[in-house]
């Protein structure tokens, strides 16, 4: 390889080269994201309807479609010197190891204790939450990779944290729940006593082990019941994909230092928020007409909210009590099979992503579970790095393209976002190694059962 | 802080600033470590009789005491650059908030996916097996981070890799296996009824939950018994302690670019793989004079081979078929308690600290496990990285210098090894958090029970 010793293996850029300032990407859209509504009224949410639930400045990142640049507050980014920035990595040993003239290069998010991008949006959150002078902040967690980064942050603001962990979750992972503790977070499992809810689920249906629905809706009950306490959610929402754009940002500026222009970016796609993160500059730029690039999100097969869901106003939670959103969803009752990834089973999607999608300038597919640890694997073998299930998503199609241009000859530039580590994933893979894996899509029915229950909206 | 514009968070040097050669501190050193001796006939070693365990060039390194640089193969060097170089990281956030005038750095070996430094011995083992025209190599592993290293080594080079893991460890910490497995290793607990030695102990205690010296012996016997197989070792030995060099060269050449001159240097101590790495650069300038530091090995005092420890030939293993060494030991019959830091559970030390403790060239101190986990804790909350608790025992006496600092007004700049991340010892915090975690120290019967069964030797 020629260029092996001018592009290094990992291209780090300088803290002082570091984003100043996140990137909104709707402000240079030109169809903007639909509005979130009342569930109730079918409203145009105002930042009034949702002061009680998050935090003022939060909420006016969730409804500004103007603005382009949000400065990021000193503390912020001091907070992000100490894991940031994620080192741009090129994948020499990949491959040579395919024998591949590809270029892939991967954005490394894993390398901070909470195993993930998270923490990005997670101190940002908690950030604003001080600084409106509030004792705490609540959430819900089911993998566990946004109630361990949103700890971390609270911890380091001394700001009080309580996560409410799906139950089943709670017991079969016990080590997420042990990092969580050691940040000092409250980890209580869901459903609870604590909350009415909680109580009232626990009392119609007493053996059940919860759900990531049941878990939003004590950790919102909680927020709007207790004095200088505000809930926080780690995708799905605008800001989360405002602060999860330093990725793109720094992807960015490394590309740019060594001249590389991607043909394809690749991302995860549950909630949206890494994929909508990573992308953000490159898309901004293909809307502007700067450049063009090929993204791709990719959905497990058990959730595809892009490839087989409905652009259509849905409930952001299970519950019912957040907002409408309009966006690519199965249906807020959909029931996605136990697959792996945890992080990606959520019905529905972010909606800038939605938009982008139903106006044709990105794309999507879906990857079968089984085929995503085979990559895993392969890809951890070469590369060193342990992926989160969830990444391997958008592994397995780097991987496939980089495949085909052993056959084509084609020198493409592929960028994937490797979005975290798998140290806590590792019962699914021995699964995976006993061949105790199956892979399971939706059947057509399931799907149309959830689409009817969608809400009736007239827009 | 005036210097934060000056000083980054994370001091990483350039891929071209990398070190090309491993240093041999034994070269420098005016009283030179004591020899290998054959463990029955109690003659100095030679490379012909460890050449049915070990590859023949890492015998060489091993035996060499005037070579001062041996130069990394280019293999290595490229294979480093996808996890290296480690971060130093000034630990802005933690002085903050012990207000101290201490200025703290860290050198932090956890960036990779087995999780600690063993991965920067591991390559070299296996690229030298590998060279030799081996197929595999066989190794024993209890806590389990030198074999997912070594795991991982040889699946990048594609050799085979046969663990001995103890059993109990195998049962309790199936994530680790699984690791393993995922590298591709086949991991086997032990005892098991695959070797000689296995089936014996299995038949004389059916019900054991194996040890490390049973592993290791299970592993001697694999190697040579299988053609193409060696041995290869994860600490204790020089030619580790030569590899992982590679940390205090690292260290040096960050903190040289800024002008640094720590004051004092702090590593934990179980078989001084890493702390012989770390202060192996540092050591050579204050033995030839031109520079002095303090140094540091901290133990648990569960197993404190360098405070309690006799300096004294001993068997390198539990099983006693390993060369005799001349050493800081406990004895190799010496019980350590289950302490939660396993990689820290060994009963002597590496030879060539053995001897520059002899000289007085460094100090040695044991601290409570207890003490250890709050430290963790305390760490872990405001500088976000989740140590190991082999590593916590280093975090703990740099706390307690740079609080001690805080009420002498000393400006100390402190350098401690942050070996690896915690991830797969959540089951240790969650006794801490619990409560249920107990100090023990072995009483003074215990230890002398040991002494008497030391090998008679003379020299």
């Amino acid at each position: 390889m020629s260029d092996k010793n001018r592009i290094p293996y990992k291209i780090y850029i300088e803290e002082s080269e570091m984003p100043s300032a996140w990137y909104n990407l709707r402000a240079d859209m030109i169809n903007k994201p639909a509005p979130l509504l009342h569930p109730e009224t079918h409203e145009k949410m105002t930042a009034k309807d949702l002061a009680g639930v998050f935090c003022d400045e939060l909420i006016a990142q969730e409804l500004d479609d103007t603005t382009a640049y949000f400065p990021i507050p000193e503390e912020i980014r001091n907070f992000y010197k100490m894991y940031r920035p994620a080192p741009l990595v090129r994948a020499y040993c990949l491959e040579e190891k395919l024998g591949t003239p590809a270029k892939i290069y991967y954005k490394f998010e894993g390398n901070n204790t909470s195993g993930s991008h998270k923490l990005n949006s997670a101190i940002a959150q908690a950030y604003y939450a001080k600084n409106q002078g509030l004792v705490g902040v609540t959430t819900e967690t089911g993998a566990g990779q946004w109630g361990t980064a949103l700890s971390m942050a609270c911890s380091y603001l001394g700001l009080d944290c309580k996560v409410y962990m799906v139950k089943c979750s709670y017991e079969q992972k016990p080590h997420r729940r042990e990092v969580m503790r050691t940040y000092g977070a409250s980890v209580t499992p869901s459903p609870s006593t604590e909350t009415k809810i909680g109580r009232k689920i626990l009392a119609e249906h007493p053996d059940t082990v919860g759900s990531l629905g049941c878990a939003i809706s004590e950790a919102v009950e909680t927020a709007t019941n207790t004095e200088g306490y505000r809930y926080v959610l780690g995708s799905v929402l605008n800001q989360v994909m405002l602060h999860q754009s330093i990725i793109g940002l720094e992807t960015k500026i490394a590309l740019d230092k060594y001249n590389i222009k991607p043909d394809v970016i690749i991302g995860c796609a549950g909630g949206g928020s890494n994929l909508g993160g990573l992308i953000a500059p490159f898309m901004g730029e293909k809307i502007r007409g700067e450049a063009n690039y090929r993204f791709i999100a990719v959905e497990p097969e058990s959730c595809p909210s892009f490839t087989r869901g409905k652009y259509a106003y849905d409930y952001c939670d299970t519950g019912m009590v957040c907002p409408l959103s309009k966006m690519y969803t199965l249906g807020s009752s959909f029931m996605p099979a136990a697959t792996h990834a945890g992080g990606l089973r959520y019905h529905g999607m972010n909606s800038t992503l939605s938009q982008l999608y139903a106006d044709g300038l990105m794309e999507a597919t879906t990857v079968k579970q089984t085929e995503v640890f085979a990559a895993a694997e392969e890809f951890a073998r070469v590369e060193g790095i342990l992926p989160a299930p969830e990444s391997s998503h958008a592994i397995k199609v780097a991987l496939d393209i980089a495949k085909e241009c052993v056959k084509t000859g084609e020198e493409k530039t592929i960028v994937f976002g490797l979005t975290g580590t798998g140290y806590f994933d590792m019962m699914s893979y021995e699964k995976f190694h006993d061949g105790r894996m199956v892979d399971s899509a939706p059947s057509d029915e399931d799907i149309e059962k959830a689409f009817s229950k969608l809400p009736h909206v007239n827009e």
